[in-house]
């Protein structure tokens, strides 16, 4: 089963997702990069050829500094009482989470022995790694890519990608032929949910974690198509939408978290969002763009916060 | 005196700055843009045709969480002992100083009153907007224009500005003319001071604010060529060097950045570090290219730390 | 109504508290102490002779650095990944809530106008008080005095203050008499309600704001016995517990510190631990107790974290 | 040499302490007092006695938010922007270092096996313990014990202890005979070098670390008289004060810390202020008082902030 066949894995194709579609070694064993090395410089400059109307479209969503239900280690932004040399604000955050858009270095989550993360490279103690690899800092040149916007919601004629109907590998060949355009190695995959009109609908966010998503079965169309990237503005479907039981004793399935980062070795930017840039694409009847990401250099860092850019 | 004559401002001629360089109301009472209102559709898709190599160059420092000289107030790069909900790294910072790659929103400093900012929009408490206006926020779109390098130590065939010689406006003009550049309207004016070899050659920062930097008089070459950022990896020359007397009660004279912000309206990305992209415009035989700027999205925050990426 | 009748406050003798319970002036109008000044030498002296069995007893629950119903900010306590000079654990909090054991200074929260604090001392923008008034490190040299436990589950026979059910100020006096203790001037008044079975029955906090607790008629007590300091396990009873309208427009209703902080001038320790004292007080058949608090000196602190010691 | 000739000791002296000195197993293997044990219910009731005059005097320096050359990491004292939940002022420190007053739980530092610390109880990683053990949060019910000052500038006639002129063990016997106090198991010492004088004389604390302070000749009296608590206002003398070479590969040469935390198992009290303390026992004429220290229960914290109160 699969894209083919247009159906999801079962437990067992699962479960064999960490050796298919492994990057481990491909591009050495020293590497940094992961799948960011399908961002050549030829596909850097093409990316460049995408700005026609020449505008610029942030896919962030605003610092939250508001406990939420998907917000609970919230971020901060303080000024002095007095004293710090009279310094202005001060602002910080947990890297990770379900709230604020962020980009996942390599390092961030280990492999299903938990001791190792991509390329076989040593997990550390409080979930930093062990050596110097595998974090953000790796990426301080960025990422300049062609990203292309598979807005779901659009494909599928409704307002949100719905709890239970989660995002299948199939839709992304369907949004891509629906939108006119041929995924090509090195592009920036971003998956529209819709979470921006579902939180307008619904008013809640309902827990840690994604309640409606992507399907593990997008895996393999992430691996197929040598994407660069992934960006998308609701994260992994539950458990239960997966239709196959949770790799980790965690409370929330990261069913594709837990593929793409530690085995095949893909950046994945959290917590977008796709509103102004779906409605530009549907305007502009195009869904492919120069898209910039630039991570903080933070040295060690398991990620950065991000201000991704479509720029059309 | 003046660009014109190459004499910097009497402390005259520099008081009446904050009239003839002023650009309040120019676009309105309620812009939020400033001098970013020059980056039209026309030159961010300009920019984008300058990516010819397809390489993209940081121009961030590393976040530095270590006390020194420029570095007062450190950095924060933290894991949980345990508890917080098991979120992995936490990252802080004070957005401002003179270490971390960072840009100032048009809030950031008062005018001369010290109660109000650029537009005349009020400066508040603990060194705030009062209202929602001036703040990073507003420029979440991002940057993405033409940036040129002024590599003042190539001109002056040194290694890095010297302390006792800042940079003068006229030699942006002769920095633009040995490099075949055509200073445009809408530009980010990127000045090299040569941070990098300074610091390994002294070994030194030496106290709060640039040992040597940028005189005031480049502020007129920034108004008159319609600029829309300034970018440096060395700040204001100190107060003896720029030869006028320092505006503010200040330890430190920020003669540039105290007409730039509050009456130019043109935003300062600071502390930046232009070593590798010095050696790629100098490899390359071309000072221009795409510069991309994407602040994070911090509601009311008073400038953002930032990753700014050069594409050639 | 009120204590001699055993009836709680009309929403009109509520109001009247303002008044008829205000310290304002009592002690001059520069006083910094409240109704710390009603612990004189004679009293701290006293406290000292209440040691016999030489046991020392912690009051404090520890530092909760995750999310919860009643710690929707939680403590951190961290460690630097690198830099930070080599530095090693940090700790911080937000000084207030309904989780970390701490005192309220006397500038927490305004009066009824909003504008000013005890003794008519000026309110300030994010607050903190304008001048240097009110704040914790004015009372760096702490509180040793006479602590007397009321500990009215053992009063009623139950095993916490149940919700529907507030601590009333009669029940004060009858704890008293129970306990054979005589309230004294000075005396630090310690209201159990049982937190700890409470939340081992339930388990839950239930929201932010104590579920169950102490009603405003306790207020009265209070004033009446110059009690110098509250401290109690579980806060001011909900709106609806009390029976008179909320003076303020929050979600929770906090009629006891809206009386006795900005107008007795009566510092409060918040979210206590009682249960190890109240064992070892009905083991040695004695409520009272040398009682220690030590905040610590933070200029302009709105309050401290504490560790309150019950020394018998 | 020793104590007994006043002779202070050789290097090969200084590397027996180790041994010589250590309490290892002395309370039993899972023990987490170290000499807290000395504090027994008769030390406690005894201390009580000493309360006489009923005045209560802190030790503490004000929480510290500005840089200094001894405060290289200043604690933070911040307020939200906005958000935050309408949380009020946030406080935060790292626990140790030269300049707030705090406490150090055993588990601070390792042994010069750098492997484990007091009791041979495993360090962990980013300097915490890898087990439950050696951490502050044993230490919940605070201490409470007769605290004896021994005033080494009253002593010598001087304002202060001078750089070159460190405290040795034997003036600490001076001291109490001349203050006429004979030491006792179960105390606190508490050792005034003068920092405050120092400070308002020189103007400044050059560099981390004192730059005065307590000989390595101090430890075998803390042994001998069984000590149970140290609390100075100048931490150990520098490197060349010792005449000793410095234990381990620090710039500072923490000859005492290194002895009596992970081999003694005392507790330590750094950076104190005794000028307030040091006039009352001057005009009372007594320097023993009723000491409390209430650690806050920081759970697996390396220390605490603390107050501690002096109660005569």
């Amino acid at each position: 089963m699969g894209l083919a066949d247009r159906t999801p894995p079962t437990a067992e194709e699962y479960a064999d997702y960490r050796k298919r579609f492994s990057n481990w070694g491909r591009w050495g064993s020293d590497d940094e990069l992961g799948t960011l090395n399908f961002i050549t410089p030829d596909v850097r400059r093409a990316s460049a050829q995408l700005v026609r109307e020449g505008r610029s479209i942030s896919l962030a969503r605003p610092l939250d500094t508001n406990l939420g239900p998907a917000n609970p280690y919230p971020a901060h932004h303080f000024v002095p009482v007095d004293g710090s040399g009279g310094m202005a604000d001060y602002f910080g955050m947990f890297i990770h989470g379900f709230t604020q858009t962020h980009i996942d270095a390599l390092c961030h989550l280990a492999d299903d022995s938990g001791e190792v993360f991509f390329n076989g490279k040593p997990f550390g103690a409080a979930r930093i790694p062990r050596d110097l690899t595998g974090t953000i800092d790796f990426w301080r040149d960025g990422v300049v890519t062609r990203g292309v916007l598979y807005d779901i919601p659009r494909l599928r004629g409704v307002d949100y990608v719905a709890p239970g109907a989660p995002v299948h590998g199939w839709e992304l060949e369907d949004a891509a032929a629906a939108q006119g355009v041929e995924p090509r190695s090195g592009d920036a995959v971003l998956i529209r949910s819709g979470f921006g009109p579902y939180y307008a609908a619904t008013g809640e966010t309902q827990a840690f974690g994604s309640v409606a998503g992507v399907h593990a079965s997008c895996v393999e169309f992430l691996y197929e198509h040598d994407a660069a990237l992934l960006c998308w503005d609701m994260q992994d479907a539950p458990i239960a939408d997966q239709g196959i039981p949770n790799p980790l004793p965690y409370p929330v399935g990261l069913h594709v978290h837990h593929i793409v980062l530690p085995y095949m070795g893909l950046p994945i930017v959290d917590n977008a969002d796709f509103e102004a840039l779906a409605s530009a694409c549907a305007e502009l009847g195009r869904w492919e763009f120069q898209l910039v990401v630039a991570p903080l250099v933070i040295p060690r860092g398991t990620g950065s916060p991000v201000n991704p850019l479509a720029v059309l």
